[in-house]
């Protein structure tokens, strides 16, 4: 169930990511600006800019299925600096997910998962996946396109959410 | 298995949201300005402001609920326009959800979901949960977030997640 709830929804989350970023690259050209500018920029002083927010969302499903199915994750060093690296951060994580199948994750709901700053304790695949892995990611997803917004760049709710399934 | 993955966990959002409502109230009181500035604010003249972000997540929760279950939802007017007010609605829909049981939530994943605006079209309850109801109460929540965050209000991710269930 838990690689069910999480990763074709990650992915299709980052997709429409990737397609956010093709449309604010865009944006500043028509409006005459670099986009690092759009890159560097924040909400708050003490916020992460749009460049880590970005990369946390990566992480965040990164490190989900990482953790979820006890495989190790590959280790990505955080020096994207443009948007055309943001793109190849976010499809790699695309093609990441794409590896695991279901079966990966057996045995996941149970599986006791920690990090670092946690100091030792856990919380259980299953709590981890709806209680932080989830609201994260479209935590850092929001808020990256809040600052899109917020700096006038033409993105809405339809570019977050994606294509529905519609059905007649 | 689309209980488990929203009614409980969007009651621990919609009270971790609350409990963002009292820091916002007591900020604006420390700082001597009326909280009803927070309220009116917004993060582009063309997003909704921060009443409607959280009515919409009000909203989307209630919806899910009603919409998964079969059962009709309390209408509600849309007239916050105080803090109190806003807090009386999120406590609504607390309570609303409280009301369901899992049993409730029989046959879900095949019901066909629909909404107005979708001229005749349907999704499945389960492609209804998991690429519209979570990704839209997070959504919201994480904007009306991130409109306190911008403007100066000492919140932070723990606020958002809230309490995580650590075991040792």
């Amino acid at each position: 169930m838990l690689y069910e709830i999480t990763i074709p929804q990650f992915t299709k989350m980052l997709n429409n990511l990737n397609k956010i970023l093709d449309k604010a690259a865009a944006n500043a050209d028509g409006r005459k600006f670099e986009s690092t500018v759009l890159l560097q920029s924040r909400l708050a002083p003490d916020q992460f800019n749009f460049i880590r927010q970005i990369q946390i969302a990566c992480d965040t499903a990164k490190l989900c299925a990482s953790r979820l199915s006890g495989k190790e994750a590959p280790v990505q060093a955080d020096t994207e600096a443009t948007m055309a690296e943001l793109k190849a951060r976010i499809e790699s994580v695309i093609t990441y997910l794409g590896t695991f199948t279901k079966d990966d994750f057996n045995g996941a709901e149970e599986r006791h998962i920690s990090q670092p700053r946690w100091e030792g304790k856990y919380v259980t695949g299953y709590e981890y996946a709806l209680q932080h892995a989830l609201p994260n990611i479209y935590f850092h997803i929001t808020t990256a396109y809040s600052i899109l917004r917020h700096n006038g760049v033409d993105i809405g709710k339809k570019d977050y959410l994606g294509e529905m399934p519609y059905k007649k």
